[in-house]
């Protein structure tokens, strides 16, 4: 697959950022750390921020460079904030997705960034509904964001967000802010990533440490599942609320496969080491002897520079080159009427360089394969301009069922790998061979067992209670508890 | 002077609104009523409301029907709620200040809707920022809804408006929502209309009762100067709070000869009723007996049918007839370069229908007159069609100082009647003759003293305290008292 | 019916402009022009302009002050040029109708102004699509100027208009210009106006003399139909060509009625005169005894004011009052969506001044009906504010049938008058009394006989041949001739 | 140098094409090709088509995929038809400028698609306008449109072109449409790219053979400098004419070290297979030893790895890796209002993998350096995360001058290689060592000699006359003869 801006691609929802900063505006650190995140979403980017009288908010449209003039930034006042990058999901294009998502009601005003998804969505408001809540959008951030504003008219906050923590259920790495105070929260089972680090003057949370990077921070820790991490007023530290223990993780893989940044560091793997482990796997799993070795370029060239090591490891020559050359415009907005048009896109997307690839056997390194469409008009490609055999080695397991956790990949009708075989889809795209790593190499690339993570897209076994799905989890619900009791002891 | 939206005629600054509903959206009625609200502003329009449990805002610009979408109309819920139609005043021009101002702090969210102008806006600023506020426009809105929500921090809802009231000082009608509550509020001279009507199913509070006839509603009353009203939640009555007590008024005279609707009732009167008599009154202090009687349309119509009107009552044989064509196409945005362009715009703001006019004298009828470029190019339009005799009654006296109350008139140096007398005026304009009506007669058709009326513009002595001007008041700025000593008392 | 921008009005699609000057560029010209004619057209506005050398293009969306920058009118070079200003017909609301439409061919280039309407354009676009020739809009500008520019690649300019002319069928007044020569064109039986007018250093061709006015220029004469005017070159004088002589005119009673500006001159006649005129008709044809005459403003004004004046002429003491205050800031972009709504949209366009209705006799002059729902709810409103008695006076016949000359009126369906006799809409829209104009007395005060008007809204029969409708004429179609044979013979 | 789109790299002015089939329309593989060529402009694409009766156009601001809806597609007609892409240069972003430019004149109509820079355009320009020639634009375009125009009006297509030839001077690579006839002009000493190309129906003119390539054609040969070629009818082939005949040419060679795309073959060599090749003489002509070798990305991949492979065929054991993440979304809109953001900015665009560099040695290969900043930030952040040594090669030699030729890289202010040798540049960006390329291994690679290249920016001496400028050729200026007597004659 080879990047998430185009049709063939899955997509990651979300953004999520947080700082508290002594004697500091908040706004243009988050900006930069905005930034940092822009591969998580391009759809819209925000900042809410308060400075400790009123909330400032401010939410555009496109990139992080296009949501924001300077004068945006100078009006979002403040040394606490929160920020977001959103990817929408099918069906939610509109602005009023765009988050933080901000509410102010009677006791204060409240900001939510949210990664993920929730399966229980529809359940949970219409129960706020029953009791007069209105809501503006479709999105689950709004639902999240009113259950929370109602526990707090009753409730202290710690035992809110417990208490909302309880109601919810699906994927989530929240970060919140209630009036000045801003918390990072990461649903039970850990399935999207949030670290916290520490940066000049204060403290940060967020998605992915490469945001942590273009501070010049350090990063401290992932947030554990189920913890919610409250940043102390002017910078000043952070405190740690394990509201919930869950038995075993879900960490989502294809973060590490596909959609972090090579340059973050995730649960305490660093992505790029992670992508060019899974291409020395792939090597040992499935070596093929070819002339040379063409990455998908930008996603497969971890993966392929592993296996190329690898190979040569073995003492088998081969060449590591560049052989297709990708247009680096060709955006969202490309107009596609007719099924000719449609293939022709990968043409505009790759173009082949011949002189490495006529009259030489290639391997071609990807990370993944979706749809199919792709691969086999890359294969296509290739023959066109004289390849004498063409190989592909995919950095992951097929895809065989759709993502709840909040990636956009495709249906199930859609995915090439949920009714066929390796070998049928061999055949559909027309490489001389094709391998899939397998996903023990995964599990063992990632230092996890197979229960640790969350493996629905390539098993159809799911670590949340999904209707009409399977689960691999004995309780896959973590139980939070009757919050209510639970809040009058001590937690 | 013929129409507000040209370069030639005063401004005024903002229509304000607010309504409490049983059962019902106030979303709709508020749309309505800043529709009836239109000509006092057209920059930009919006709606705050409030449904018990969350604020929600939309606010855009241009008219209504450009700041509203359907959908944006269903996205304000909630049966309490303000709006505001707004009328920049020079250099503030921008989007930052279209109102409702609304802001979340720390003990809930508040609306406010302002039709006014402060003269002590830069000092109760200085004592905020010294505070810690920060501010977002440059608007005295905003200093006052920072002000107000400041002071709900320590004490209740009533006195915190009054220890407001004690600190701001100048014009003011306001709407006002503290979370669901809705509010009136007008300055202790009631320099600004507010008034409260009945309408179906609740109660509304309006800069004119126009917007109350539209709803199909009643006008209950004029909000006393003063005076707060607070409209009961569920639409259930209101109550007052006579917060300041002035010994006299300063009601703007120029609501009812230039900015209000004709059909608005102001302060008692029928704004229609105010000019026809105007008109009468003009023909009694100045009579001039020629061929025909032309309006100048449309802010002339009603003062030249009460002339004619009293003229025929007098026995003289005079044409009432519209003589001039006005284009009512040509708007803000006109592009006029050279001063030759700028003479031609009244030519297409105004064509003589010379039938009407040719070989005959004329006498024309206009509300007021500012800078006078519009009335002596009138005058030579009409002295090239073939006119004898043009002779020009203004239903207004002089305006000789600028409005530092809320309308954006002119700067003293453009006044043509800042330095010359009318005799001179009438020169430069090039009329055969030339009155304006006297003060006195303003005061007789409304029914008030003198003391009771601001004649700032007309005289240059204010009921207000304004640096580098006079004032007409023995004690222009009411005593509010010592706001926290009273507070603790029994107001 | 009280304005062409709202719902219940008829609308007019265009106006039209052309100039030749020396000397001077015509951009500065046209652009005030167009302000002028305005009313004719407020969707898109545009000039093309010629220096000799090359052709400039303007256009832009919404009226002329936002159509054009200081920038733009800078851009369009040249001292001949035409401009226009749109009104879109059902169904073709996009840019790519906006004109003057302008091409570049093989021998030059072509510009087109049009107001009117074809009523054989599916078969003159068929034709020429059965040579080649592709169209980018569905409008009937494009077909006649390809008609035209076709014409030009074989025949000189004159005998090509006559060709084109041979071919379309239907109202037309243009201006054309041919590389920099610009043209004057009506069509044979005049349906829409078109007039000459000597301005500053050249001439002018316009929809309406108040175009000449605001340029400060003189009428000359209107175009006659079927009249070819070529503007001489630097504003040298015109040439006329009468390319085709009908026996009878067809103009359009309804530009004096209703679309044309009071202060025109068309064929002849002042409008607001014939208005006036009408409204003296209308007394004597149906006088009604009230306490007071009410104009619907604007449309109203002049009718009403010349059936007081004959009323009082016959000694009537009646009084002539604004009774119905209007809110020109409604505009198009109303939100409406319930029936309850709909008909709050008289009450927030027309208000009620009750001091002049309240417990009196009252009618109301309007000058014409379209679907009716406007003077219904008028007559609602009045009754609810106490008036004793509602009279309507329209100043025009019963609008029977829809108009295929250019102006988007209703469909037959929509027309009250289509199915009902005036004592079933009398009763429809509740009035005490309601009467029309006869067509008589229309065409005596245009001082035409009824076989020169085009009378097919108010009969049913049309002057052209329209599919599926009657004509009230013998030969409706012109003979043009053999355009070849007799543009190879003296023409 | 890391991104023509960043502040800091040099950027091209423009891409163009031309096309002519049988049977198909022209616009959608016009549209494909400017994708291709996206990298060469991202400022407005633009397409005029001609479909045998009149020209079409439809030009729009942004990339391609912006520029370019359906339906504008779908207007531009006809089977022949011209595109550009455009990258500003200083000075004129504005819309105004956006290609192709066209021109309807007495004659018929022109399009032009330039690339390239005219050196004498204000001669021509005040030439023209002594003639009466308005110009909308302050482009060069625009100049060599009106000049052929007003040629044409006088002479036949070939020697229309070549009198204009005759005129400017400077460098050009032009598609020309004149009515439906597509043409491709290169400048005397084919300073830019232009070739042909044979398509499904018919041939192209493209910059770069990538355009050619993504329609799946074949590339024919390069247009030779001086020669006109004119595209066939139809489809059918293409005609040569070799207007001028210039001793050298001037290639640029910085199309192959930055400007092209790496998969396009300009004037026969591939430029990827260049890049490599200039890699491979780094390493011979400055060698140095350490732990890894990484590629600035995108612009010094190709190098690298040519370096790299060049070190392991010495027996050199060294690491080929990618240490330097790319944020590919930080786009021309990022807000860097202070010095400590600008800083940022390198920080925002690369992020070094620690696991790559910290604690080694490491080589940085980049393509060029232009102001210094970026490597300067570069070799910080490399030592900020550990590595032990920093040394940078760079595949070009020391840019010491400007482009003239229509590159817009710097003023020579802000070259730091202008002033400084390279000891005091490897000292200002703290490097270990640093090393440029010479000029002969660029010549030794592309097999030309220095006289048949435009090494203008590297040695400060032009193969075009330019003001205040040196040559480094006897006659700069080809000689075009009187063009007329020539015309005359037979060429």
């Amino acid at each position: 697959m080879s990047d998430g801006r185009y049709a063939d691609g899955p997509t990651e929802k979300c953004g999520v950022v947080g700082v508290s900063l002594a004697d500091r505006d908040a706004a243009r650190p988050l900006y930069y750390a905005l930034y940092a995140l822009q591969h998580r979403g391009q759809e819209s980017a925000g900042i809410v921020t308060h400075d400790g009288f009123q909330q400032y908010s401010h939410v555009g449209m496109g990139l992080v460079g296009d949501a924001f003039t300077e004068e945006d930034l100078e009006g979002v006042n403040g040394s606490t904030g929160i920020g977001h990058v959103r990817y929408p999901t099918a069906g939610s294009l509109d602005s009023s997705c765009a988050q933080p998502f901000s509410v102010s009601f009677k006791s204060g005003s409240l900001g939510l960034s949210h990664n993920g998804n929730l399966v229980n969505t529809d359940e949970v408001r219409a129960e706020l509904a029953a009791v007069g809540h209105a809501f503006t959008s479709d999105g689950d951030t709004e639902v999240i964001a009113h259950d929370l504003a109602r526990n707090l008219l009753q409730e202290d906050l710690i035992r809110a967000v417990k208490r909302t923590m309880g109601r919810i259920h699906g994927s989530y790495s929240l970060t919140i802010m209630h009036d000045d105070t801003v918390m990072g929260l990461r649903d039970p089972q850990g399935n999207r990533p949030l670290c916290i680090g520490e940066i000049d003057g204060g403290y940060i949370l967020a998605s992915e440490s490469a945001a942590i990077d273009v501070l010049d921070g350090d990063l401290v820790r992932d947030v554990r599942p189920g913890e919610l991490v409250i940043l102390g007023p002017d910078g000043a530290g952070f405190d740690s609320y394990q509201l919930v223990d869950a038995e075993h993780t879900a960490h989502c893989f294809f973060e590490y496969v596909y959609f972090a940044r090579p340059d973050s560091r995730i649960d305490g793997d660093l992505v790029y080491d992670v992508r060019r482990e899974l291409g020395r796997r792939l090597w040992e799993e499935s070596p093929v002897e070819t002339d040379v070795v063409l990455p998908v370029p930008d996603s497969g060239r971890a993966f392929a520079s592993g296996y190329a090591e690898a190979a040569k490891a073995d003492g088998v020559d081969v060449e590591f080159a560049e052989g297709l050359m990708k247009n680096r415009y060709v955006g969202r907005t490309f107009i596609m009427p007719t099924q000719d048009a449609r293939e022709r896109a990968v043409r505009l997307k790759l173009n082949p360089i011949s002189d490495v690839v006529t009259d030489r056997t290639v391997t071609v390194i990807d990370d993944s394969i979706v749809r199919g469409t792709t691969s086999s008009q890359l294969v296509r490609l290739l023959r066109d301009v004289g390849a004498e055999e063409v190989h592909m080695r995919i950095g992951a397991p097929p895809i065989v069922a759709p993502c709840y956790m909040g990636i956009d990949m495709a249906t199930r009708e859609e995915l090439i790998a949920a009714d066929e075989d390796v070998g049928a889809i061999r055949e559909a795209i027309d490489a001389d061979s094709l391998s899939y790593l397998s996903i023990d190499a995964i599990a063992g690339a990632l230092g996890e067992s197979r229960a640790d993570l969350c493996l629905g897209c390539v098993t159809g076994e799911y670590p949340y209670d999904i209707e009409g799905e399977a689960t691999d989890r004995e309780v896959s619900r973590p139980q939070v508890g009757d919050a209510r009791a639970e809040a009058t002891g001590d937690d």
